[in-house]
């Protein structure tokens, strides 16, 4: 097979077999294929799309081109979630102890920050002493034992969507439905799921702002998921401002904490809620999400859940006290500072991605994936869009390490909360569910 | 300049400033950009296309990469011919001589066969011992002193085109209008010219066989010429058969020698009289074409451009007696055979493309471009499209190494000429003239 063939082909609106592409799949992640003939491929199929037959020939590609997990006989369900990303999206943290503390096994893959949002992975190593990279065999025995793994794509997952992946991040096709579909897809049907629970962000923060993308991105997942045998459910919900309160590594850790004990912003807490009744549901554990929703919220009243969480840092070597002091264990950054408003007013926007970016520029986030990440800095973003605040109100507050982020995270607050006149209300949390039945307004 | 920001523009419907397509040229030439980030810009270029502005600064800044040849001074215009490729055209070989022999400078440079396409330097290295690899210096040296040298495209010349190029080839991104004319300009006008002519080929055996986008080519290229003060003009010219008679490289060398004795096939001689004419007027020795073709019939009646064919063959290394003797000097295929027409009726096509490939079946041609080419080989086409033919009559004659290659040549003429009975009036040979002024029908 010429793979010139294939760009031109592709390039001209053809199709793609299922057998070609996986062997592209196959070829590419062993060498065999030269970096500049694949991008072109991926910039031609940005512009002419796969259709549902190749993106998941893709799909069953890249998955095929690693190792899986495997829980036949474990004689639980397993379920996951997966968000698209977002700033101050610390859901996953509270939502797998939360979950796995109502015995569902949640073998939970995360990534690291890039771009303007945050990555689960580096949230839990602000955790002092938490390792995520544990291989598939330690994460399965763990899954096994204590019912959740908090860990990150390792090499013998779907190869060839990682090394697919890092050549789109540097080709600027990393914004096709169909491929962001096919790779996050390989990799969460490689943790050997009965449930899949996907949080599609939508809105000025999302990686896909616009709605009806947002939508297509959707139910070309669940439509993957369903044909594979592991029911999916897709959740849109808003990225038009940061999630909760906190933005930065540790800050979110002790969010996240806050919500385990049953406290925690409403949107953190009321979407953490929302995928969890869905994962249930999916679980069989319940009959319906109103059932779920009682259930989850007594594993957060009664303490299992926080259990849970602290069973799951001492197994992966974080510091266990951080559960009951997480402001004396977490890194703390040695600058603080209060952002007031300036007038009388509505608040017309928080953007989350001039939050995000600054984020990155207090040094808590990534440029490449090689840079280092400062845990202790961030933000509080202490109002919402829509909301009525007072002259000298705080707006935010500020971490960082010394007087000159001090004076960046100023000017990225000034940047991001506007305040005005105009009175309106603000997007709901949750727009849309997808299901393998149709798209539901919600 | 990070480049991953001009992949995102470009592939957003975006402009590229003069600025940042000059910093390209330069920095990917150097070797500091990954042709994986290269070949993705090119593709969103394939797609989202080059105004006249960028295309012009890609062009200006893959000229500025390289050397040029300076004829300043020289006191004569300079004029050359560019095509975009057929089968059978050989109008540059006989062309060069004839104009010299008119006392105009020709630095004519060249390619090699690619595709089902012939090359002009494979052909001239059918001469036993003709020299095509002269350095700018040697080929400006000659030019001034008989006024003509036929060379290949150093690696002096536009060094970021050549390096583009080959990326292109392997990407599936050739076919992309602003690139092509970004590229074959480059190159001319690194030969210093006062004038240019260009025959662009429509029909199924160009490279680009729509009319309307052989139009747009030929008016982008023009447009580049004029602003570059090398008044361009270009014909479009037929392409649903091969030119002339011989297909083949030695084969086309004894049909060059004919043209340049004042016979050859009509519709070679004729390519060659209108093309010289546009370059005559260009280089104002003349008023108008009627008087060029005056000139140019005269230095063809008088021995002066064979004459001066045979100064450039010898001042290569080449046998200086193919001139005279063609048949006993160029290499002669130890096979020949003649194919028939099975029926009486009308030519209905001869398929440049199947013509094309037939040659590169027999060892005439190239896969790649370090494929060795057989000069000896190739096709008689004894035929035109809507000639009549009786049964019996030969159709063509296949010049091949053995009888494997006279069977493979059959097969190729068998699928190359239908005979029907559907009587039709062929495409004119030059359909367009396209100026600074713009197109006019013929």
């Amino acid at each position: 097979m010429h793979l010139i063939d294939l760009i031109t082909r592709k390039r001209d609106g053809g199709r793609l077999t299922p057998a070609e592409l996986r062997t592209f799949a196959a070829e590419y992640a062993a060498g065999r294929y030269p970096d500049y003939q694949v991008s072109a491929l991926l910039m031609a199929i940005f512009f002419r799309g796969l259709d549902d037959e190749e993106g998941f020939a893709l799909m069953e590609a890249m998955l095929a081109s690693g190792g899986r997990l495997d829980f036949t006989g474990l004689g639980r369900p397993v379920v996951d979630k997966h968000s698209t990303g977002g700033v101050g999206d610390k859901v996953s943290i509270p939502l797998a102890p939360l979950i796995a503390a109502c015995g569902v096994a949640v073998p939970m893959m995360s990534g690291r920050g890039l771009g303007h949002t945050g990555g689960t992975l580096d949230k839990l190593e602000a955790i002092p002493g938490f390792n995520t990279r544990l291989s598939l065999v330690e994460a399965k025995a763990q899954v096994e034992r204590i019912g959740c793994a908090l860990i990150g794509q390792t090499g013998e997952i779907a190869p060839a969507d990682k090394k697919l992946y890092a050549l789109r991040d540097a080709t600027a096709t990393v914004e096709a439905i169909p491929l962001i579909a096919a790779s996050i897809m390989s990799k969460k049907l490689a943790e050997g799921l009965t449930g899949l629970v996907l949080d599609v962000k939508t809105g000025s923060g999302a990686f896909m702002p616009e709605m009806g993308r947002a939508i297509t991105l959707a139910r070309t997942m669940v439509g993957i998921g369903e044909r594979c045998g592991c029911p999916t459910v897709a959740l849109l919900t808003s990225m038009e401002h940061p999630l909760g309160v906190a933005c930065g590594n540790a800050l979110e850790i002790e969010e996240s904490i806050e919500v385990l004990r049953g406290g925690g912003p409403i949107d953190t807490r009321d979407l953490t809620l929302a995928l969890g009744a869905e994962m249930l549901v999916l679980a069989k554990l319940v009959p319906d999400r109103g059932e779920a929703r009682v259930v989850l919220e007594a594993r957060l009243a009664n303490g299992s859940a926080l259990a849970k969480f602290r069973e799951i840092v001492e197994a992966q070597g974080g510091d266990p006290r951080v559960v009951d002091e997480p402001a004396a264990v977490l890194p703390r950054a040695a600058e603080q500072a209060v952002v007031t408003a300036h007038r009388t007013g509505f608040v017309q926007q928080v953007a989350p991605r001039v939050i995000g970016r600054g984020i990155i520029a207090l040094g808590g986030g990534r440029r490449t994936m090689e840079d280092a990440v400062d845990p202790s800095v961030g933000f509080h973003i202490l109002v919402r869009p829509g909301q009525h605040a007072m002259r000298g109100q705080p707006l935010a507050a500020i971490f960082a390490r010394d007087d000159a982020g001090i004076e960046a995270g100023k000017a990225c607050i000034a940047e991001a909360i506007v305040m005005g006149e105009s009175e309106f209300t603000p997007a709901a949390l949750i727009s849309h569910r997808v299901t393998g039945a149709g798209v539901e307004e919600l």
